[in-house]
């Protein structure tokens, strides 16, 4: 089989699961194997019975075993900055899915994950991996970080307004996520009859995603303007995200300029689209993000739905790999929704 | 029976129902008859099948037929307006669940519903039925205007606030409602497809809740401050909302004040209790208001859970009609919830 | 407060929830103490926020410290039958909601959960406590085994058939349960994201309440007829069961006498009512069964409704407990269902 | 653009949508045009927002005005009837999603639907598409009947069994559908808040589907084995069926060869997949079917999942399109599921 190999580290998550969906069915791609402890020595096809195909794929025991020329990595939470050293001396690139290599200030990743970062390096040469924002250094980075879902859906919105000039006095982002977004790994907060009948606000005022949400503002530590405030909320769905983001204290003038900023950013994109009040089914199966608009009177509303772990997960990552790899960058992802 | 002698006028839909199954097991009251065209003729158990009993209840085909010392109503947009007048000429008191008899002034109901309000006299007596907060007038009022149920979630958590003279900037409430506060008349934004998979905002910048909203607040056109931004979502629950509601622009000192003001408006009141983040699913089932608060720098969160069909609706109008009729306010009404 | 002392032990699970939330509301029981290693020291209130109130019931950390005259079990299996007998020694009786008490042949009992009975002794007087069917020794009994919540859905539809001899040639029981009925531990089957978006038949052909099925339908071991074939389905609901039997191989006069069997049954029960189809909404809240039939010529289908944590568990056991201590049988039991 | 020229007409409800998604993305056939009297003169990409792409598809008022070379009718029951002949005229190959071509007999379609059948001519070649079991005559069709979805998931898992030799006493047939498979027309069943707390039951015994069942597995009135039972439930999905099957009555040795059938029957079939007990979401987003067995002493449970809009629907009629056309039959359809 043609084209570049490709590896997943870690592929008994969500994260993974969806990564081995993409790759088994990308038409320049080759999915050379993929790692995971506890499933070694099965086939991806026994492993994940939904995959179109998967039988010559190996799940294998360790990292050490998989070669290939770019690794995914969905592992959990400070995991990947102990591989990626180890893959950077092997010549294997690396998109990480974990927050690892989110944060550029070591500081700051230690500030808000409870432990200090282990490859300084690695970091530092890390690119952010919002794909439409920052398309120009994705091709020849060794390591991409690919961004959480929650900044993901936030930042396709409202990052066009603030690099336009137009800054809120405020930012107010209330998010709703679908269950998946919170892993594989059953945890009281994600057993069924908790999700099922609640709405259910989390993260007690000090979510995690708030950092990478604010450094790719490019809101510093003590500026005055934009105030950010963050509540998840866990909603009732598996896949799915919508963002409603309020734009607080802007004139009508400050309005018009953000709306024609988020035009014009995305009028060529292929998985950006702005339109009516989205549907978070639009975006179902799509790597698309889906925008929408609405003024209340000083304060601009800005909605955005994804599919977390497509958009907001596996599928920027992959739109990340065409890139890194001199592929088109639409190769091998959803274009369409399930739409119901 | 003992008892006063209450009906429901408009029982075939889903507050009409609440009150059905409310008022069967309501120990002081007596439900001697429900109205409906369409289910004339029909015993309430019939019509009902999961009230506790209503064998003994007949379904009328109109008011007139109906002999009562109090009325709910619970009928579509501007009707009530029609038939309260010929209930006060019979000397029946009415509880209207309608929107028809919220908002004070007129020509602000003109403006919000598009039609003039034909009972003028009406409503310049009847009293806002948000029973903890006017507690005072309702018990001789002739006509009580039922709260909606994203009034009265938003209302019982943020007007303590200002009433204690803590106003922020801006509220921006963020509100999250289950399917059955939009009715029992199927549609195409409430079919299961359509709801299921989604959280959908609606009302597109104009939602008719706002005036009641301001009204309440008492905030007049033309104050400066606060501004009010209101953005409803469906979500794929049946029962229950959560309004998550966004104190813009608050002093550390006011903060305090604001949470200090909602634990004292409440320490004695059997409805409403303020606590950790609370959980939909603690009211569903109960006539209880579950409210919580997160500090976020500057902005105070305020989280309130109610069942939208009791304290946001059936369940509050009875807790009115206690009081009209001077029998103990929390008779025959749910204080326990589901839980899950 | 008057009435008879009861306890729960073991008041962290969702069966011990509902207790807690039925007899805080009781009028006749006196709700002294619940047990929860790892809740002692809070009072019930802080520990479920969602009853109507227990800020004066301990939650003891073990069984020695309650002293009541009836104790509620709700404990992980095969830890009944190791209190239960202490229980005995103190004077207090017993409803044990758990299998531990159900099969009455210890050989049976090993078979199906694979390790001894403890207490044959109390076995061996343990009475059934499917309420409707055993009315006459539940009153007297020291230990009452609450059924299952399949057993019961499934016996108050068919036992009345069989009890009138009318045998089919097999049942086919596929039933659908929300997944309260698997108990609050998060496991990998229980996580949101697997329940949500599925209906998942398991067991695998080997459920555990088959033997309690067959029990009580009086069918022995060899028994030609009738077959029975049971397949449970975890479908994406919380609370709620629905068993769809089918009866094959019965002629149109044995349907006939089938269906007048199950109506005059149930004519004077107030917990078990024979109409149409059922919805599963209407037993939410509620410790009522609905029961439909419909013939397809030759087979005749038996629906079945119920709340699980009720009928099918906790309302179920107090409708014991109330015939145990003398009190009238619906007290303090909801015969209202939610409806929605 | 190269490709066989293909129109959707009815392209506003749900397998209208489906086949739109599908078409965009088909590589070897070209979406001329769609037709829908509600949405004419749009574009598909106004219409339906989640396609992958449709801007150059024009929204059509009528089938005069569509020119292809292949049609795909989504219509209303009796609708495709009076549109077949004409597109017959015009030399226009026909795959009707509805049931108006699937019974053989008009007698039989008379009896089931309620109206004479207006094509008979039609009728007597119109070639049943459950493409697995008719291969060899779809190719050369005229007008392919796509099954139902219910018939489909059935007789994938079952009609081998049959064709092999193996009759059960009884088809018991317990079938699970989410609510995307009663249509986008709103009604008082497939509400919101009707369908999200229920498993419900209907169909009343006389479910339409029936009649296609038994033509399919070759059943004719009168015979005394199998009887065939089936009971659909509408359960609180919006995408998948489930069809737990029954079959009463095997042997030992008949339940052997009813499972090597199946194994022998889909061993080199890429849309069908026997393995362990089948999940919904492995089969949504794609076209296969997921089968399963479970031996119950005396009575196989044959487990079917499938994606209703896809193979149960759109995804079988593009599958019929491509062995019409001459294409690769896999072309353009998914083989991967969402998996969650």
């Amino acid at each position: 089989m043609p084209g570049d190999r490709v590896g997943i580290v870690g592929v008994s998550g969500y994260l993974g699961g969806e990564l081995a969906r993409l790759l088994t069915d990308h038409p320049g791609l080759n999915l050379v194997g993929a790692v995971s402890r506890s499933q070694a020595g099965k086939t991806l096809q026994e492993c994940l019975p939904f995959v179109s195909d998967g039988a010559n794929v190996p799940i294998l025991p360790s990292t050490e075993t998989l070669d290939c020329d770019l690794a995914f990595l969905s592992l959990p939470p400070g995991e990947a900055m102990t591989q990626v050293p180890r893959l950077r001396e092997r010549g294997i690139r690396a998109i990480d899915l974990s927050a690892d290599y989110r944060l550029k200030d070591p500081a700051a990743y230690e500030r808000t994950y409870g432990r200090p970062h282990t490859d300084p390096e690695g970091l530092s040469k890390a690119v952010y991996g919002l794909t439409e924002m920052e398309r120009g250094e994705i091709g020849a980075a060794g390591v991409v970080a690919s961004p959480g879902c929650y900044p993901t859906a936030f930042l396709l919105g409202c990052r066009p307004i603030v690099d336009a000039g137009v800054v809120p006095r405020e930012f107010v982002i209330d998010a709703k996520s679908g269950s998946s977004g919170a892993g594989a790994s059953p945890t009281a907060e994600t057993h069924h009859p908790a999700v099922a009948g609640d709405v259910h606000p989390y993260g007690g005022g000090n979510h995690r995603h708030l950092p990478e949400i604010a450094q790719e503002l490019g809101v510093k530590e003590g500026d005055q303007v934009p105030e950010i405030v963050f509540v998840p909320h866990l909603v009732p769905l598996v896949r799915g995200i919508l963002t409603t983001s309020y734009l607080v204290g802007l004139s009508e003038d400050q309005e018009g300029r953000a709306i024609e900023a988020v035009r014009s950013t995305y009028a060529a994109e292929p998985f950006v689209r702005l339109g009516p009040v989205p549907r978070i089914p639009w975006a179902i199966g799509s790597n698309r993000c889906f925008l929408g608009t609405e003024s209340h009177g000083g304060t601009l509303v800005v909605f955005s739905a994804i599919d977390n772990l497509l958009k907001g997960g596996a599928g920027q990552a992959v739109q990340n790999a065409n890139l890194m790899l001199g592929r088109p960058e639409t190769e091998g992802l959803p274009l369409g929704g399930l739409g119901l």
